[in-house]
């Protein structure tokens, strides 16, 4: 077999990354869910929320900072709302369940939210709006992270990524889907700068003295001891709205750790002082908005059609092709990736024949 | 009397304004709403939306653009959700009630949404969502407004500044309030460096052909012909996350005038195709979320509380002399111009002047 990027039928390498969680201890329905979340990124082409995270699950499970059995323990419970602690359970699962609780709420009561502690990294966010978005409804998808991001006028590493998802359905054959951390960018993005050997956007990374970093790798490198930050949507300082990008990165931490009485910040860096791996601890919340209990579905639909088929045709910049909705592209991916399979680089391939060898599982290439 | 700038103190100007909607017809009660938002926007020191709109408004009614008699029909209600079609009323005292709605539902069920239709101009968000917090609730408020924001590789206005407003109460003396265009600025802030004589920041705004403009005038001028577009928060193309900014407003567009079957986009310039004045028939929404159906409300506090403090805790970038959390500026500002007034330039003294002249009303400075 050579070392080149293969390309893997999403079926098959969905089969492995289950096979891969249930070889850890996860339960088949949940190792069904992580990994179905898991190729719905690569599909995506979300590369840096994918298989290519298989392992960091797997090596977080062998080290016990992921829990593979599953817990979902209901604290608190209302009519429209609950409270869920995962005591450190796999995150994917837990999310999905947590949606499909806010959902049966939303469709009993017309609005549902569900607020979840001690939970670990759940994936893209996008999958859990989405299935809302299924349904007939508007779903909201947040969750905080380690920190990563300063705030404005800081150089310190505080906010997770902190992403906002919100999906719904459309008159059009895939739903307007929003999925974006409240930086500009995140740490997956630099990785690809740096395969590719190009440096940094300035206005991407502020450094401990308060410049933009452009160094590649030297941000990657140091990024881990904290000598690096990623900036807020709006970018350093308030001139650009940085201070916006800031807010919206703590109105997420408030309502995911707030509501669950979570961890949040710097006790979401996975590590104790004396650097000992720990869980992140992570909170999420999930809101469902029953689009029925406003207006009739179809009118609904046909009002955000509009919206976006509106958007769509406004006065290009010249030279650009065209104007895109949220959704559309990686609704084009999808398409592309379940016709092509899913692209693994060499290194990726590694990683997964590795873990094949380990569980005595054949790789799907 | 001079043209100098005055300060006038806050209940008297509060009075006039009040005096000034009640002499065009608006019922005692809702102009005193009207009133009250237009002040909390001069004292959190947002000029751009507090009496110096008071004209625009007053202007509006006398024209039929505006309806003074307040009408709030709800015209779909479940148990947590309601839709209002307001009959292009005031905007203020609408939003008013349709936020009292959404924390009655939410204090009833845990969550309560409110989509409302053929609104007006209602001020600052941040004003709604803060009648959440305090009554220990998360509020947020949203709304569409006239076209001004070019979508991501678009030059044309499409979409309105479209707000997010976010407000929780905390342990401290004041509640963490997040009040921001999905732009990284509005026409206002514009307006404010052309009274200065300074250039617009090269990021703002974009011109017909794609460039960024900086001529604070010709923007100005040529705003009113669609000759500029203001940019999404994150900027001009995709590399500093500008399509985050342009999905965020979608997503404020999608809820307000989604869930209520409103008007969106071009519908709402305010003008027929043949230029004549129309009611803009904004669209809004407003989420209230009881704190208590998910965790004890000195917890919530508690946590919120810890999450600001650790931020502002933060190192800081060199020169950089403390990092805020969202509503301590405004806190601050609302101290200080409720001692010392609210300051109102030559020119919107003539405009006050012009209105009281019109009304028999004292001025009061």
């Amino acid at each position: 077999m050579t070392e080149d990027a293969v390309r893997v039928p999403v079926e098959r390498l969905r089969a492995f990354a289950q096979a891969a969680f249930e070889g850890v201890g996860v339960a088949p329905p949940d190792a069904a869910i992580a990994a179905e979340v898991l190729l719905a990124s690569d599909l995506r082409g979300i590369e840096s929320h994918g298989v290519g995270r298989l392992k960091m699950y797997y090596d977080w499970i062998k080290k016990g900072i992921i829990s593979p059995r599953v817990r979902f323990e209901v604290v608190r419970e209302g009519p429209t709302t609950a409270v869920v602690d995962a005591h450190t359970s796999l995150g994917h699962p837990v999310a999905h369940r947590a949606m499909e609780l806010a959902i049966a709420k939303a469709r009993a009561y017309g609005v549902g939210a569900v607020a979840v502690r001690n939970s670990s990294h759940y994936g893209i966010a996008g999958y859990y709006a989405r299935m809302a978005a299924e349904v007939g409804m508007i779903g909201l998808a947040f969750t905080n992270a380690r920190p990563s991001v300063a705030p404005t006028f800081g150089v310190e590493p505080m906010l997770g990524t902190n992403p906002i998802a919100f999906a719904c359905p459309t008159d059009e054959p895939f739903p307007f889907l929003f999925d974006a951390a409240t930086s500009i960018t995140q740490r997956g993005k630099i990785e690809v700068l740096a395969r590719e050997g190009k440096p940094t956007p300035a206005g991407w990374v502020v450094d401990r003295s308060g410049r933009l970093a452009t160094d590649t790798a030297a941000i990657l490198q140091g990024i881990p001891r904290e000598l690096y930050a990623l900036l807020p949507l709006g970018g350093a300082g308030e001139e650009m709205g940085g201070h916006k990008g800031y807010g919206l990165a703590t109105m997420v931490e408030i309502l995911c750790a707030g509501l669950s009485s979570g961890a949040f910040l710097w006790a979401l860096s996975g590590m104790e002082r004396d650097g000992t791996p720990r869980p992140h601890r992570l909170a999420h919340f999930f809101l469902a908005v029953g689009v029925e209990a406003f207006v009739p579905l179809d009118e609904f639909k046909g009002t955000v059609g509009g919206i976006l088929r509106e958007l769509r045709g406004a006065a290009k910049a010249p030279g650009a092709e065209r104007i895109y909705t949220a959704g559309e592209k990686g609704h084009a991916r999808e398409e592309r990736i379940r016709r092509e399979g899913v692209p693994l680089p060499p290194s990726l391939q590694r990683e997964l024949r590795q873990i094949g060898a380990e569980l005595g599982l054949p790789v799907p290439f």
